[in-house]
């Protein structure tokens, strides 16, 4: 990897995001108050910055820069946290705690939680649209956002919450798991990916590349996730350990066991690393994030 | 009005939206089934559709039709069920009816109609990107997404929910109803008629007139809904009469009296149709519109 060092990167591009995050949500000082205060509570909260890591990422394997598409990035960064605030929801997962602190609707109450999130998922989309004036062909916001929505939308994240909550308590399949973990998780994920590439100007060869390296990456992911729950403490994780077992939700490591779990993480991100080769010395970044899906703790 | 018959116009223009959403919501065969059953239950309910209408109108007073703008017709309508059926959960406004059935958290549980009307709202900018394809300048979709999601967000629509829910029980002063009301409601069909001038290429004089009448039009709807919520009956409303007083909410009519609401109605009506006269016959629809609005019983 030539010397390529990821924690420089992560906490390079986590300082970018952060400050981006910053500057396009609402000011606290804004009315209505409540609603930015409840929406920055949540996206403020720290947390991996994953999503919009990886759309700088997809943008720089291409040759692009993290300024071309950070409205989007932070997009991204608003739909997984809608995400979560809604999921957290008494009527959802009823989780108290996410990212170390109370989740949204413990501090603000379910209706500005709801809202919050809501109001998240329409700024994301707000924010696509601005990313028009940052790169040279502005026709590719329309399917930039067309991709998201659907990574966010029934075939994607939000089918895979809905056959989540369907599933729970319930013996299902290796292929309803499959299927759960692929739209939930990973289809947002590789969205990620590919509208950074997108944005950047990549062609197709290279969105081909990165669409089959972020299908990897998303599931080894989710898999990961799904260890860390069996296996983490909440002190590392920032929220309660062993929730999933709780709640009785199916997990990768439930149905194949912990070994076989970590070898099908390890084969997916081998396989995506495989897939990003041809990005040359571009893609370090994007491999040395590979290897951190594996790797990581919480 | 040289005999223009609103009732027609109504009638066919809920048509061609009605046979939309038909198209561009997911089949209830697609999985995962529940959600999409969801979507289509409080979306295929009826309605006036008001908001898509307006869209289309707004596009035939600059001389285009309706299906140059039927994507963002339809998403229209998808971000005013959305907010219909988070509106209607048990943590915010808590009703059991609406458009004359269940809501649909009645029927489908909260986490389901949570998860429905995040989809709805994420449809909806899928669809506005589709309308590229029946435009003559795909740019203009940039500023639709950007304008809608404005519209729908926290210095829109929801910012008066926020403000809405916080006002509940208490005394608050003619402005803040008057805050609610142009975000709550005002917001969006102002923005229907600015999206459906824009997307068939009105020039900036003719989006200004109508994003005036917009206002007013908008700020007549929700006084004649307050009315309606006092005077009218559950058969003719689909939903409870007297809901705004049960629930302490406070209404135009309760704040200026009932005559006084009327007269501010008519005014605000009498004034967008002065504006959109600048459109000469091209208008008619609006104009039957805006006269709609005030005399509408439901």
């Amino acid at each position: 990897m030539s010397g390529f060092d990821l924690q420089v990167y992560l906490t390079e591009r986590r300082g970018l995001v952060d400050a981006a995050l910053e500057r396009h949500l609402p000011s606290e000082a804004a009315p209505p108050l409540t609603i930015h205060r409840a929406m920055r509570y949540s996206v403020m909260a720290g947390g991996k910055r994953l999503r919009p890591i990886l759309v700088i990422a997809g943008a720089e394997a291409v040759g692009g820069a993290a300024t071309m598409v950070m409205p989007t990035a932070c997009a991204l960064e608003m739909i997984h946290t809608y995400s979560l605030i809604h999921d957290d929801l008494p009527a959802m997962d009823d989780d108290d705690y996410r990212r170390g602190r109370l989740t949204n609707h413990k501090v603000f109450g379910d209706a500005i939680a709801i809202l919050a999130g809501d109001a998240l998922l329409t700024l994301a989309f707000r924010l696509i649209a601005d990313n028009a004036d940052l790169v040279s062909d502005p026709r590719v916001i329309r399917d930039v956002v067309a991709e998201i929505a659907d990574a966010a939308g029934t075939i994607g994240m939000v089918g895979g919450q809905v056959v989540d909550i369907e599933s729970e308590g319930k013996a299902i399949s290796a292929e309803t798991l499959e299927y759960i973990h692929r739209h939930k998780t990973a289809a947002l994920i590789r969205a990620s990916l590919r509208v950074g590439a997108r944005l950047a100007g990549g062609d197709a060869k290279a969105v081909a590349a990165i669409t089959e390296a972020g299908s990897d990456l998303g599931l080894a992911f989710q898999i990961v996730d799904d260890l860390l729950d069996v296996e983490g403490s909440l002190e590392e994780l920032g929220k309660t350990a062993g929730s999933d077992e709780r709640k009785q939700k199916a997990t990768y490591p439930g149905i194949h066991g912990r070994e076989a779990s970590r070898r099908q993480a390890k084969m997916l991100i081998d396989r995506a690393k495989e897939r990003l080769g041809v990005f040359g010395q571009r893609s370090a970044p994007l491999l040395a994030l590979a290897d951190y899906v594996v790797e990581r703790k919480s």
